[in-house]
């Protein structure tokens, strides 16, 4: 069998991050649930936008995010996703593209717009993201090339997909035509009201076909529903060959098979937005995984990836990876050889 | 006769920026002018853009990036240029009105999409702008609302639109309006290649309805034909009752009336992206003139505004002026009255 094509292909929202600041006060007199990613409509998208600030527009959604890290890495990712023909559908193809990630997807002629995400940021760096799907939550089935799936070592999905009946679909069947194929199935939670959303579903994937599960603290608390962070590692490993679970300033927990590898995390001068810091550990760990890295390296890129893009505005990197990566393997030669 | 209803209105080149980091020998290979803006057509604009990195996306355009910066001072700006009523088109104006510029732009249902600056930043922080004008270089002279001229203390418009014939009358008859309604005329000459391209007609505004230029050293030395810059500092003040000179780290020169005032350069941790700097160097001066300020404090305030802006990526501020403003009073309240 020839070797793989590429080494991830993540199936996501293909979303344009439109971000601006704001005071929590805002916040509170827009009933926005600080932190949380809340869906909305086309009507409620155009009043949001009209009542907040000035803002920059940059291509995100969260699998998506991932790929393009992995690309910045000098991975060889590839992403299904998608846009309308219109100049934001134009942004996020030009921009998956240009950083390296395989993006064959075709504007839409007809059909709701590019999924746009208004993302306002608080002083204390925290996001809270609200998102207008457009024409990303038609995701159906036939939107998924089987053999990409095939020709692809992993497979990486994000929960907020389960958000849409036939998107659903298309990821039980990326997933299972993975599997078939011998290859590796990821998953991240997204966020915790996703997890509540679909709490049942999301407990059976990890006990099925999700070999690899990247979640933050509070999203696997709520999985497991408990309160005690070490029950729900140990669940977690039971149900998982690797999860992957990040704890904000004190790093993450790696649990292979059941067995914790603690990962700190680098210190960042000043956090300005913490939009895309799991995407991008994501990507960190991902690319580990598919150079054949040791999982405590792996841990460590995700922590290199993470304290790069919550210094700056914006969901991807804005420094190539692949720099700070041969630049970080100075520091720590420790483990910068393959297992 | 009521007092005018805005300090400042602005006419200019509607365009949003797209902007991407790039090494030198990017510019190279595409033969980009190092520094400077060039005008492309819509072919040209998507080649480069197939071929540079991944980008974001910030509202942009030499006048209106001033605009934006004296509402985030708190003045009361307002601004006339032209959007197509497509994605970019819109989020051109919600980034005006949410700053709070006045901008009663409608954006066009037929004719050239709205237009694109494809700015490349090299490690240096230098831009190179390349600009397809798209609707934005169809301004002309039905656009320019003569009571809306009449009713601003100051008119600004950008050297840039003397590219295009229809715009040029555009602004001709906005500066005699002005003029008629005793008002002040600012022109800024935008760019050294935009100074060669239209020497003799720059000349001839500045010894005619300009009576308030801004230029960067570059600029007023081509716009003088002279190589040393006391001469061109005399002939600037003979032909202008206020010269606004900046000079990178070196600070700026006012020229008022002849006499020299020298402004310092805020130190600036590290300088990421200097598009926009001339711009909200414009944006405090203008700020502070409408605000009966003396020079001094006017030619510190664009300092500020201009300190602000290189420190971060995009051509407008990411912090209020305002606040900025009043934390700098406290640390320079001498000249922090009005004259």
């Amino acid at each position: 069998m020839p070797p793989n094509q590429y080494d991830v292909l993540g199936i996501g929202n293909a979303i344009v991050d439109v971000i601006a600041t704001c005071e929590d006060d805002f916040l509170v007199g827009e009933s926005i649930e600080k932190g949380g990613m809340t869906l909305i409509d086309e009507g409620r998208a155009k009043q949001l936008y009209a009542a907040m600030g000035p803002a920059l527009e940059a291509s995100g959604g969260s699998v998506a995010n991932s790929m393009a890290g992995i690309a910045s890495f000098g991975g060889n990712p590839a992403f299904i996703g998608k846009v309308h023909a219109d100049q934001l559908g134009e942004v996020f193809i030009h921009d998956m593209r240009a950083v390296g990630v395989a993006c064959d997807v075709m504007g839409a002629d007809r059909g709701p717009a590019t999924a746009r995400s208004l993302i306002l940021v608080t002083p204390d760096a925290q996001r809270s993201m609200n998102t207008f799907l457009g024409i990303a939550g038609l995701l159906e089935p036939d939107d998924v090339d089987a053999d990409l799936v095939e020709r692809s070592t992993l497979l990486f999905c994000e929960g907020y997909l389960w958000d849409v009946e036939s998107a659903k679909k298309a990821i039980r069947f990326a997933m299972q035509t993975a599997i078939d194929a011998g290859n590796r199935v990821a998953l991240s939670l997204s966020d915790t009201f996703c997890v509540d959303r679909h709490h049942a579903e999301f407990r059976e994937l990890v006990a099925g076909p999700v070999d690899t599960l990247f979640a933050n603290r509070a999203e696997l608390l709520r999985l497991y529903e408990t309160d005690h962070v070490e029950e729900a590692f140990e669940l977690l490993g039971a149900d998982v060959a690797l999860g992957c679970v990040t704890m904000g300033t004190l790093g993450s927990m790696l649990i292979d098979n059941g067995k914790q590898i603690k990962i700190p995390a680098y210190e960042v001068g000043r956090v300005i937005d913490t939009t895309g810091a799991g995407d991008q550990y994501a990507a960190g760990v991902l690319y580990g995984l598919s150079q054949g890295m040791s999982l405590d390296r792996c841990g460590r890129l995700g922590s290199l990836a993470a304290a790069e893009v919550i210094s700056h505005v914006g969901p991807r990197p804005m420094s190539p990876l692949e720099r700070l990566r041969i630049e970080d393997a100075k520091v720590d030669p420790r483990s910068w050889v393959k297992d």
